[in-house]
């Protein structure tokens, strides 16, 4: 929390002195040839890509069980990519859920252990009839590669293992000891890790955990992300009359559940964007003047944001600024809500069912078990005579991260970064969900730093998803020279943070 | 408007004066003969339920365009039904939109003619998993037929077509003058009626009208329908950012459709169930101290009401019995809502668009274009910032109707009914929506009388729609002899109302 905390604080210091992260301070270390490894990777690109399409096209979609045997493909695909790569144990390990591919590479006791994190998992793919190519089916077009995964985290965690491969192709072995944990349920929010962590953490012992899962700010400006906010959802089932009615018969005398569930709806969130259940921000840690300004450091052009979404105003609660509502307040949006009638053309029915999906975002220190219940007691008050009404927790619920931005390893990816961008990272969140940070710091007491290169505005989690090609570049180049990096860093210190 | 309304305002009259035709008016007319027509409908009957059977497997379903080649299958096998029954000019008739079967039997000028109408369309059958046989392949079981359109109006309708056929056979000809109107849109709305009646007013001239759509109280209890609702409906649209959008990277800066469309929908109908759109009820005609009493004199148990609808609370408009709420005010019930990710687990997207469908069931003297006005002017006013919103409006409003009790065909109707089922008639109105009574007033002049006999409780627009076969069977006989009744009624007496 020193850098821009401090610099902002004190005011009127030089840029350099608001700096977090000093150029100057870059270490080499090991066998670090820069050039060398530009090389490799400049004359591999070609296979490089190639292979990472043909991982793109299993469509291991994890949320959907016709999916099942892609993930299973997915996983197998990957065990293999990274044999191909060196690394000399690789292990397809089983889960509660899907498979996790394990991997390690040791090299030495006293140098430190770093474990790559990644998923193999992508999200749905509809509404599907938005593509412009099929999900499944890679394009190359203007300098980027199209498909479900492309960012999240296929590609993102590709580079990664390209990464290593180059490691093994021009030094013979990694500078430090290696680890890596593919899952194969990111998406739906890493329900079987904390027992699967539980369960191997003696083979997962590390130093610090290493994400190549996420992105740098822009094509252009590095970033170092420090937190991430939490996650627990709803379905709200909303059940009225044993069967659809004539809403000319029976209508005006019965709860429509579709009302009723618009009613609950509402009851949630205020025209001011603040979330009106009960207890909601209760625990919300609030945003530091350090922090605050941290964020105001963050280019934002919000006319150019409103132009790329097609949006007129934006929107949110009242008080913040849209990075901080993003980034460090707490959401609630309804994903997803069908009821009654869909079809063209009128049906003048009272249905006897409506339905919707909520999730919450969560920041320090929400706790999501009991954001769940209060979303649960919300629910209950504000339900009509009429309806029944179910409330079921989804699986996957996650803790908020946040890291202490003075670890070594944050420092040092900050240091890389800084050098193969040409300019000081910065200092950034995400209002996006990694469970797997927090589990990682829960179960296997490691801080992870997340160092990757998805393309931020790559449509993850909609229609059309794509990386940079230009971002997988520059991603393999920083990722080799990251994890020589880190042979500078003293186990110790990873593991104090 | 005297009969029940006289009798209750006066107060202390026996039963038999508060009733609203008299058992003992009762004039036999023409050729009738009672027991032979028994004898006919008893020795053909398998022959008619066998026919039905066929009617009803063809899935003419008019609001889905995929059925089209069914709509015109039915209004084929109507054509040839009509004809065969004995009427001598049958014709399919093209509309703007799906074809009229029209049929005519003329026999004497100084006659009275009557039009019969009904629809041969059917309302769509999702949820299809909730039917219990397939929709489409009628079944018979527990002295009801099982399909789609049994009740609503394929089997009501039919009813006519097969007193028409007993007239024939037994006397040579009916007693009066007939015409046949049985359309293929009711189900939508009937949009294509009012030009059709327009261009074709002198073929389809008659002193009054019958309506083979929809049903007596129950299976023991006759009554006369004398009003209906009208209806206006609207399609809103809600579009927020140009894609589906990451949850955790947008949310809380980005308003989300789905939350926009739950605070317009939310902003409709207060928790009290009274329409909060601006203007709605300033139209509505209150209920006179006459018109409660006859609502009052329905026999109706709340309890038996909601145990049969497997809800513990009604709901509706404070300051009204749910039969006021139900037949005499005006109704806004959403039909439909969808928007975002509505597949298995969970999908963590802020969603581009939400959608709604809304319609209104409106009482005299609301007027379905001005209510559209409204609820497009308080849809406007509701709609927050960052998302566009577009409203619709369905084809196929129509205006309430409300037939004066006086009427002589309706006198008529009361005493057959009386006979039939030897009890007087209710005198009731149906929350639903026929456009076409109004439709008939208002283009060609003529009121119109509802005797038909679907099950009221044989789930219309809803899974596993019924008609008991003893329904069919009282019906029929009780079409005879309201034909016969009808010739007792002068031509200018039908017509002046």
């Amino acid at each position: 929390m020193m850098g821009v905390a401090a610099g902002g604080a004190g005011g009127g210091n030089g840029a350099a002195g608001r700096q977090p992260f000093g150029f100057a301070d870059i270490r080499e270390v090991g066998t670090l040839d820069v050039q060398a490894a530009d090389r490799y990777f400049t004359e591999n690109r070609d296979r490089h890509i190639a292979e990472l399409k043909e991982f793109l096209s299993i469509a291991s979609v994890s949320a959907l069980p016709q999916h099942r045997g892609d993930i299973v493909r997915a996983a197998e695909w990957l065990a293999a990519a990274l044999r191909r790569a060196g690394v000399p144990d690789v292990r397809i390990m089983e889960t509660g859920g899907h498979p996790v591919v394990f991997g390690q590479w040791p090299v030495a006791d006293h140098l430190p252990t770093a474990l790559i994190y990644g998923h193999y998992d992508v999200q749905p793919v509809d509404p599907l009839d938005l593509w412009e190519t099929p999900p499944f089916e890679p394009s190359l077009r203007d300098g980027r590669i199209y498909a479900r995964g492309a960012s999240d985290d296929k590609g993102a965690l590709y580079v990664a293992v390209k990464a290593v491969e180059a490691l093994s192709a021009l030094d013979g072995r990694p500078p430090i000891n290696l680890k890596f944990v593919f899952e194969g349920e990111e998406e739906i929010g890493s329900p079987a890790l904390p027992e699967f962590f539980r369960r191997h953490a003696g083979l997962l012992k590390a130093d610090v955990a290493v994400c190549a899962d996420g992105g740098q700010w822009d094509a252009d400006t590095p970033c170092l992300t420090v937190g991430s906010k939490g996650l627990a959802g709803i379905q709200i089932d909303v059940e009225g009359a044993n069967s659809d009615l004539h809403s000319g018969v029976h209508g005006g005398g019965v709860q429509n559940p579709i009302h009723a569930l618009v009613a609950i709806l509402a009851s949630m969130r205020g025209g001011d964007g603040r979330i009106q259940v009960e207890g909601f921000y209760d625990r919300v840690r609030d945003l530091t003047p350090e922090e605050r300004a941290d964020i105001a450091r963050v280019p934002f052009d919000e006319e150019e944001y409103k132009r790329s979404l097609g949006v007129d105003a934006l929107f949110g609660e009242a008080g913040y600024t849209t990075l901080e509502r993003q980034w460090a307040r707490p959401t609630l949006e309804v994903n997803g809500i069908w009821g009654g009638f869909q079809g063209e053309g009128v049906k003048t029915v009272l249905p006897s069912r409506a339905h919707a999906k909520i999730t919450c975002r969560l920041v320090p220190d929400q706790d999501p078990d009991e954001i769940i219940r209060l979303l649960e007691d919300h629910v209950r008050r504000h339900t009509p005579a009429g309806v029944r009404v179910t409330v079921r927790a989804f699986p996957g619920s996650a803790r908020p991260f946040l890291m202490p931005r003075e670890h070594p390893a944050l420092q040092a990816a900050g240091r890389v970064l800084a050098e193969v961008y040409g300019r000081e990272p910065l200092v950034v969140r995400t209002g996006g969900t990694i469970p797997v940070a927090e589990t990682f710091r829960s179960a296997l007491g490691m801080w992870m730093v997340f160092f990757a290169f998805g393309d931020h505005d790559g449509n993850m989690h909609a229609p059309n998803e794509f990386m940079r090609l230009s971002s997988f570049d520059r991603g393999v180049r920083a990722t080799y020279r990251y994890l020589h990096a880190l042979a500078g860093c003293r186990p110790e210190e990873l593991r104090a943070g």
